[in-house]
């Protein structure tokens, strides 16, 4: 079942392997067929050279496996908590990429510096608050769903793509499997980025980060997401 | 029309991703004829592995489309306005190259470090001021032109071929599209130099960045571009 | 003799080079058969690219050559002393790889500061204490074993499967050839997000690298490696 | 005349681009004859992937071109320097590589920090002092030669083989052209990993780099190098 989306899954799987964004089995990335509510996702700890559609895993929300000779990947419940809670995504990717994670360890989102991180993310890449001892000894993976959608309570997923666990790494989302990994690619990008730019204003003496203007941050995030944008074809 | 002028602005575009300075759609070069006072631009929002010359857009000085089944790039205004500001330049880059745009996130122009700057600049590459409210929300695209040319009030373009815009990245510019990739290039190199430059230089209580000296930096640029240069193959 | 494990042995080597772990003749890899008690290990100052199989060297426990028409590395007497203090340990990697090298080079270990390295390594990777002149002068690559197995005097090897050795660089282990390369690849990762870490923790003002929560470090590891352990395929 | 050097510093020039110490015509390589008192050395700005070994120019040790269809490097008076103030030297490289320039750019040499230095260079690679207006402004790349002797009155170019220029970049030496290749690619490798030593001393406020101990550094420079050398086969 779902063989069409499988394939997509598939596919934005080994983009994270072109992208550089993965090494060994880290990595995931899961569609959702929103109309079925079953989920396909990347298998457990499978390198990702020996792997093919078909290994790829379904699920229903309540973690249950439909379909697949493989165990799901471990962060599945993680990535079934970010489906329930935001309705219009249809994709999530989840990676250790190298800046990315670096934010995530050092507890801190990454700030709008530039254009580049306007045309994607529409402010702030929020990190999480660190796991209580019992959401860790608990549900973990769960849990970790659930804290990210705690930190979008007065944030909007459809403005912004992407957080960072705290000490742990990224997940970013979107319209399906591959925007979620497009959006993956751009968030260890502009990570990059950040982490450059502030090393550049400690130079100058200004520490923690100083972020663009709200301004051009609007006008670059609506020049191309929403009805007015223009940038592309059509 | 302007056939082969499209070839050279399509093989220039292809040289960002050979030399790694863009991702996805990310970029774009132009060139210009400046007898027909027609400038060829690479499309907006076009992957690069699809692209093929004939899909290069012609639009004249005001960015009325001459000839194209495609959109001309979203930074078109931006391009037009430095032709009409430089008079000697025959291509312009864009690109968001990770290092040469985190100095543009820091607002920060590139000082001349040393001699692999100075070969190709003559001088610091400037960052243009912050764009007012009222230069975002109007015709941005041109006002970034604008405000490029007022960077270069007091500065000579045809010494320094290149700006970084604040908050935004840079753009390059040459005799031809090809040289104003190689520009680009350069740039980038110089910024990676620069960023690691300053970082020492904080190591020994040296913050802010120590420029070289300005013999040196003259010796450099003139022993490869005017009437004195001996570098090269006559 | 030992031709399987020679072949494993030059294959995990080959994975160095793989992985842009090391240039030149750099590094080595080496395995152990501990029923007969003898070591297979690459030879000394071989280019990566004219090796073969049947170059590996065998030595016994005392560093006689056993087998071998090449000298065996200049560090066989290090691999020897680990395998003697380590007593599970099946495969032993030694690269001066970038980041990792950077940090015995600061004399200091790898904090664990995110779940990256804790799926790996269940705490700092510690950096040895510097080598007195007599232990430099007398028989210097045993000692330098001999520091290492004191290192561990309160650390289980098998728990934390690399060292860092003072101004030098890292040592890692694993049941195998292969697993110790696996570890090598991910303690330069972790390294490099240490670094990461640690100067964007500086432009917040928090020096000297804050790591992560016990609760979640012990959470990872043991979700990867022991009796409860659910990351992977059965 | 000289094919077989040729065939030599053509390889050797190349492999420049290999390691990716260099793009577009950057860098270049030359050997000396030493018996018949001629240098060959890389024509000025060739780009690599159009050059052949014939391309390569013989120049005597006056700078005059004995044989050549090219104009050779605008760098040759430099080489020509080297050659003439280290007599044990049958190689030079030059390149703007990115680490190695980085610290030349600060105005400041590589200390020691680890083995990896050691191995390949036995002290601090020195940082020149600034060139006169005079100096430059006369026969410039003759006089950077001289500043690299000037600086090397109290130290031994066969124990230390290379130099970073002040606000240039790095010369390099060996008993070949390939050798001279090595040791640049050894010295970007290790600029880089002390980049990277001196901002983790940052981070716990030991500012300026804290090098290695001299008896460790003695230990691995001679156990590769001199009499009672044991590195590598015989």
């Amino acid at each position: 079942m779902l063989e069409a989306l499988k394939k997509k899954v598939y596919e934005a799987n080994m983009q994270l392997v072109h992208h550089g964004l993965v090494i060994f089995t880290w990595g995931n990335v899961s569609a959702i067929d929103r109309e079925r509510g079953y989920v396909v996702i990347k298998p457990s700890g499978v390198e990702y050279n020996t792997m093919s559609p078909m290994d790829m895993v379904v699920v229903d929300l309540e973690g249950n496996i439909i379909e697949g000779h493989l165990k799901p990947s471990s962060d599945t419940p993680t990535h079934i908590e970010l489906y329930k809670s935001f309705p219009d995504i249809g994709g999530v990717t989840h990676t250790h990429s190298l800046y990315a994670t670096s934010f995530a360890q050092a507890g801190r989102g990454i700030k709008p510096f530039g254009t580049t991180h306007a045309d994607y993310f529409g402010g702030t890449v929020p990190c999480t608050r660190k796991m209580s001892p019992n959401e860790i000894s608990g549900d973990y993976e769960k849990n970790t769903g659930i804290v990210i959608a705690e930190t979008f309570k007065n944030l909007d997923p459809n403005n912004i793509h992407g957080v960072l666990v705290h000490s742990h790494g990224p997940f970013t989302w979107g319209h399906d499997a591959m925007n979620s990994v497009e959006n993956a690619v751009v968030l260890e990008n502009i990570a990059h980025m950040a982490f450059n730019t502030e090393l550049l204003q400690i130079s100058v003496g200004q520490n923690g980060g100083i972020p663009m203007q709200q301004d051009l941050l609007n006008k670059h995030f609506y020049r191309k997401h929403g009805a007015g944008a223009y940038y592309g074809q059509n």
